[in-house]
């Protein structure tokens, strides 16, 4: 399994993934999920994996035009005109690897499948945030859905749904993301740190702040543990139930 | 999907479940998830059941021994002298109507699975919980696992880990399962009110309050409501990230 967010904000892009990576829960491994793609001041593209590895890394591969020499390599997502085409290109590009693994054909619904958060901006047009299905298809966030997840999504939603707001900082959402991907790592063995994160300013084109936070960093061990005994003051702070001794009869 | 939860205190047992049911997203209705079997004094069982509908209420029927005339229905889990033996004849019992499905003789890991939560205390034996697996095993609660989750588990799973505690009241126990329901309801629109909720006093072997709470539940509404804001205080009152502003060389 794997956590990937990408969350739009007024401000502009905020990424975060882990990194785990298992086939079996005794066989695991550390591997990047988080990828960027820049021509500093026109574009700068961020690709979330979930999914089957060989195939994501495949897929990376590809859009890096890694079959290629490395002087000829200029990857046609750093010069399509606009983030949809970006994601088109992306969503071609998944699809035609899964298409490829050698015997079967075997196609989005198998276990070669993956599923991607794309996001970014090109000079002259607004951020934008894709999710690509397995079949290369893909959705795009907007007021009503601002953020995407993609692998183990569940634990970790409550509490972006309670606290995500469009105009929080970077400072805040990351925070709000630590929340949400400790959460996770509590609870499946298949996600854990160390988390990558990707901040993108809204018309920078460029990089934003990019870090990898391990499992000892001390603000991810005070969110951890401040997050624990926060949760069980929210939970004493409601109200308490008057059970009526009187029973239904139902 | 359904929401059940079984959870083992020092106190006693306590169950919920919601109430719906669906087939596709556009068929949904409210059917009885939590049953109860009781020979006051001597033994009180209750069981919550999650998957397919059909399999579920075929199962209770039989326990309830619908195939014979009223006048000579003695279930078996009302004889049987252990709860490990009323579990076995629960999980016998599903695992042949599993596979009494008409054409194919369909398995556990069909669309025709069930999985159950089985609690109660016969006289002179301590109360017990398990869960049982569509295949028909099962397994019980101890103190490293003191309650179980069947059908959507995920959403409501972080606060259950964060907040339970087996010297909890009865009254903190409903608090807590509401949040947790309250949280997948939120995210899942299989599962819904009504809820139904059963408490058990250890060493009653009779039933305790038993409960249908609406969704218009005045108490459940307080929760609803109060959580969202109580979660929002809890994340404020994590310190803030301070982002350095040096990128890894990652």
């Amino acid at each position: 399994m794997t956590y990937c967010v990408g969350m739009w904000l007024d401000d502009g892009l905020v990424f975060m993934s882990d990194t785990r990576t298992n086939a079996g829960v005794d066989n695991i491994a550390t591997a990047r999920k988080l990828f960027t793609f820049e021509n500093t001041g026109e574009r700068f593209i961020t690709i979330l994996t979930a999914g089957n590895l060989a195939t994501t890394q495949t897929v990376i591969s590809m859009l890096e035009e890694r079959t290629k020499a490395p002087a000829e390599r200029s990857p046609s997502i750093m010069e399509a005109p606009s983030m949809f085409q970006v994601a088109r290109i992306i969503g071609q590009t998944l699809r035609e690897v899964i298409a490829d693994t050698p015997d079967t054909g075997q196609r989005g619904e198998s276990p070669f499948d993956a599923t991607l958060i794309v996001g970014g901006q090109i000079a002259g047009d607004p951020p934008r945030l894709f999710l690509i299905y397995p079949e290369g298809n893909f959705i795009e966030a907007g007021k009503g859905t601002p953020y995407f997840q993609i692998g183990e999504t569940k634990y970790g939603r409550p509490i972006l749904v309670r606290a995500y707001e469009p105009e929080m900082s970077f400072e805040a959402a990351v925070k709000l993301l630590l929340v949400s991907f400790d959460s996770t790592i509590k609870a499946n063995l298949s996600v854990g740190p160390p988390l990558d994160m990707q901040l993108y300013e809204t018309n920078s084109c460029t990089q934003g702040l990019s870090q990898r936070i391990d499992a000892d960093n001390e603000y991810l061990q005070t969110i951890s543990k401040g997050w624990g005994s926060a949760l069980k003051k929210a939970f004493e702070s409601l109200p308490d139930v008057t059970l009526n001794k009187q029973n239904d009869t139902a």
